[in-house]
């Protein structure tokens, strides 16, 4: 892989580049919507790529269950069994496994627990964590299953996506200290044998990143960051309990940032709310994976620049009910460029009609596309601290204060290989 | 209205020709998607127009209902509300309140079981009918309604809609001829209400189709032909009980057909199979709406040339695992020509994802089109009774020898308004 930094902010840690991956370059930093399961609910493969994502994230877990991973590699991977041709990166399967495992408990995991999709991981049971690897029964049919890190790889190799995550133990907020310490020891020594099973047997073209771990321990998370980083991986991804709110998550992110390589590209794991897309990016990450955005949509709620209700609004709500206007006025997504009202949006939602999940997902997937593209191209022009502050003060990422300029519109789009 | 018959076939009673209404031309023979509650379900209208259909089908009970006729109207009527702009009917609400008072007796109406899409038609409840009209409880809220002939229609001028149905009660098959007899009585002085009220406060381009009842009884069937057409309405359903089997429903709608005037279009209500879509052609009948195509995708059924398993294929099925191929190999529809493969859609099917039903919705209607362009292009070019007998065998309604020839790629697009 490679990973060129095209512009540095000098007020903030923030970096925006290129990943070059096996299928395409992704434009950082960026944000990459969930296709858990083979595809991002709603939406096609073709829907997204015209939004203008370059990378969406397809799970270990859910696929090797169903629909196992031979079948999605008799489609020549997941990049032909859901016709996707750009940049895939796998989750490798823990944090679904252990949040499985650790029961309720994972909702602890502040942040965290909107990372995948949802779907099952409150049906199956953990029976067993090994040092070989986790013992659990799947959801799906009720046997006992066993994942390991070469377990893990080996179906990310099936899958074929361009970018693996080593397998890890994804520790929540209530363990111990001890715990943590131990599971965070357990997660490296996984991520050394991800490697080994990698360079021996991983395909052409597909990178690993590790996860760094360590709860909200300052000195497990820079160690763990420490270790990740001198394992010699493609990149980093940073994932577990990040805390109990905001500024604890921001912190812990700081911490593992501040061990991290300037060279290398980082992941956030599971966080996309906007304004941790904004301080994410302001603390030096390239990539964001979220179930948020697609989520909301489901339930009825659009994302508008109204940072005092996060960034969110109900349609569901009864002042809708005869409201005319698109959800929000300038957005050029689908939905609100067709003129499709809150009213028409609501009706849809109530009577639980496909349609209108769909036309929501459109919506906010643009959105958060477009604060991406905010973000990318203040920093190109080096003005990122008033482009975050215009977005934190409900600037729409559609408006002229937040859109790129000329830097970015001068700027050669990035060659696709 | 202006109907114009371009075409007549020399075997049979099928007519080609073309709807003028106002919001423009419906080439007939054709199929209308349901948009029930005012969404062709997990499409967009764009998509729905994207395949070639002419019109659609909003239903009065559904809508009334929800978001309520008011809410309809403040967007312009129902175009503007869902976004499409070529010509809708609306059915008159009829059949969905007298479904829930026949209750589970409704399902006995063969073949009209699949109007309407379902939802809702289980909970509610009819109170009472009487000559004014009918009382019923409201599956949204419990509350108490009334729809009358002229409620009905109130409501169809609110939605806006291109052609209106008028309110009639639809029996079902176990009653007695002396209830069918008096029930159709009752649906002619129904007829005469609707067209009092429309004559004086109808919207400016919007005509209204009677409804022939008369059961299975073929006096009653040809007295309600001739009582319909007597009216003066713009153009006549065919509704009601049509029969046990197939077989009977052909030949009440034989008696209907016979006794209507020649000029005059023809609607069946709720018929969508294949082999009736073709049968009902060769009857002479202009239009069909049917839930059929849309509700199979949704429940993993995709349209195949296979006449011995009703032209469908349950792609759920086991066997389906991992098959790379298309649903149909020569289908242009999106989900064919992309080459998604039946494994694929199973996956999807399987976990219930939208993105499945949609794609199966999408191959659905647009093997429903190509059928009825088989059948339009068959009777302009003379050779309705070969291409028929192909498609009765099991051709593809998109191989060459159903595909309309050069008579019909010689034809000029009829003019939209």
């Amino acid at each position: 892989m490679d990973f060129e930094i095209e512009h540095r902010d000098a007020g903030s840690r923030a970096r925006a580049g290129v990943l070059r991956l096996a299928h395409g370059d992704v434009r950082t930093p960026a944000f990459v919507p969930l296709a858990t399961k083979g595809v991002v609910k709603t939406l096609t493969a073709d829907e997204v790529a015209a939004l203008g994502f370059d990378m969406v994230l397809g799970n270990t877990f859910h696929l090797m269950l169903e629909p196992g991973p031979e079948v999605v590699a008799d489609h020549g991977g997941l990049h032909g069994f859901m016709g996707w041709e750009r940049p895939i990166v796998t989750d490798s399967g823990g944090f679904q496994v252990f949040s499985m495992g650790h029961g309720a408990v994972a909702d602890e995991v502040k942040g965290r627990k909107t990372r995948g999709d949802g779907a099952g991981e409150r049906e199956g049971a953990i029976l067993a964590i090994e040092e070989e690897g986790v013992r659990f029964r799947s959801y799906v049919d009720g046997t006992d299953r066993f994942l390991s890190p070469e377990g893990s790889m080996a179906v990310q190799a099936a899958l074929g996506s361009d970018l693996a995550l080593a397998f890890d133990e994804c520790t929540p907020f209530h363990v111990s200290r001890d715990y943590t310490a131990a599971s965070t020891q357990r997660t490296h020594r996984w991520l050394r044998r991800c490697l080994d099973w990698h360079a021996e047997r991983g395909p052409a073209g597909q990178v690993v990143y590790g996860i760094v771990q360590g709860g909200v321990h300052e000195d497990l998370r820079r160690a763990s960051a420490q270790e990740v980083a001198a394992s010699g991986c493609a990149g980093i991804a940073i994932g577990g309990s990040l805390g109990e709110d905001k500024a604890q998550m921001y912190e812990v992110v700081e911490w593992a940032v501040d061990e991290l390589p300037q060279e290398r590209p980082r992941h956030l794991l599971g966080i996309g709310d906007v304004d941790d897309l904004i301080r994410g990016v302001e603390l030096g990450i390239e990539t964001f994976d979220c179930a948020m955005p697609t989520r909301l949509a489901r339930h009825g709620m659009a994302l508008t620049p109204d940072p005092a209700d996060r960034w969110r609004v109900n349609l569901l709500n009864g002042r809708f009910r005869d409201d005319r206007a698109p959800i929000l006025d300038g957005c050029p997504c689908p939905t609100c460029r067709d003129g499709r009202s809150r009213a028409y949006l609501r009706h849809l939602l109530k009577q639980r009609e496909p349609t209108g999940m769909r036309l929501l997902t459109l919506h906010n997937l643009t959105f958060v596309q477009a604060v991406m593209a905010a973000l990318r191209g203040a920093i190109a022009e080096g003005r990122l601290a008033e482009v975050a502050f215009a977005l934190r003060a409900g600037a729409s990422p559609f408006a002229e204060a937040t859109r790129p300029g000329r830097a970015e519109a001068r700027a050669p789009a990035p060659p696709r290989r």
